[in-house]
């Protein structure tokens, strides 16, 4: 709308949110307006939270937030002495790393590829933090690597690059099962997954 | 999740978007890390814009855009000396207005509530931008004023406010038409929608 470029702009820039299209950054703009300056800079004051304290951790990198903004920082799982140092689980972005984390049975330690071998779209391997990994595989002594990149192809394709670099370093290399989501019912459930939760079926214990 | 106290403050300023919920919002800061600190202060940018340039218009509280950052001012319908002065249109909220210009019919002037009548939310006839409402009706000199609330209980009881404070300085007040929506397919239309576009019906002209 002539008249308001501010209002315009933030609605353009809302729209580069997955699933936000302008229609619906358009009635969150009308939103803040509604609710008046203190909603706006409340959420001005998150993102610079955002912005200024959120790194990647230096070792997994994982999110982690620093306290007092010098140097290097270690996210809460690597500085936490308590989680098992033998196994490491690779994953493709930081929201994968937490998604594991709420099943609440991993209790090893991370690294973090910052994304996934996409050749179509440039995403080379020294585009992701495999030079890291390969270190860390080289000289922390994992006993297991679990490969938990996506279920897609580019996920599947960067999880064999993974299992080969890890190959010559550690001795048991897994990846998460294929199967029936948990209350899943077999009607609804597309084939390719069912093809995999039959190939991977398991002794029934009666 | 623990360690990330400006990523979880983010999650929560933006689930007060209507139709945002933790997970959205969740999505949409993870959007904001993958993209990098230029991305988020774009958005930071951009919303400070929002709140710190747009402003009520002083006539008819239409929202405004201030280059200047002083003093009142007017909105880009208020300053347009083409528009007809002597045709008011009441809406509810600036989105409303917004709504009937890219409509594209009316050329007259508006005039922006701010909201609705609603009782039993606390909010009165004081709540709303009533009494420059009434002035303006009083010295301005409108042949028509439309009332074009929304058809919610509320908006209609808005409605009938504003017509009885206007009846002493407007000859014509009208309403905007119930109907079926173009295009609407009888068979999917409300009840109560279809009842006002039937007692509505208008001779068909062949
Ligand atoms: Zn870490
Ligand atoms: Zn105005």
């Amino acid at each position: 709308m002539k008249g308001l470029p501010s209002l315009e702009r933030a609605v353009v820039v809302l729209s580069r949110f997955p699933g936000v299209g302008p229609k619906s950054a358009r009635r969150m703009v009308h939103h803040l307006l509604r609710r008046g300056h203190g909603e706006t800079g409340e959420l001005i004051e998150a993102l610079e939270g955002v912005r200024d304290r959120i790194r990647g951790c230096a070792c997994c990198h994982n999110l982690a937030e620093e306290d007092s903004g010098a140097g290097e920082i270690l996210c809460w799982i690597c500085e936490d002495p308590l989680r098992d140092r033998s196994r490491l689980c690779v994953v493709e972005e930081p929201s994968d790393l937490l998604a594991i984390e709420k099943a609440g049975l991993f209790k090893g330690m991370y690294h973090v590829l910052g994304g996934r071998l996409s050749p179509l779209d440039g995403v080379g391997p020294d585009a992701l933090n495999l030079a890291s990994l390969e270190s860390r595989l080289a000289g922390e002594g994992f006993a297991e690597l679990i490969v938990a990149t996506n279920s897609t192809v580019e996920g599947e394709a960067t999880a064999h690059f993974v299992a080969r670099l890890a190959e010559p370093f550690v001795p048991c290399i897994t990846r998460l099962a294929h199967g029936l989501p948990m209350g899943g019912e077999l009607e609804y459930i597309d084939e390719s997954t069912l093809y995999q939760a039959i190939v991977g079926r398991r002794n029934f214990k009666i």
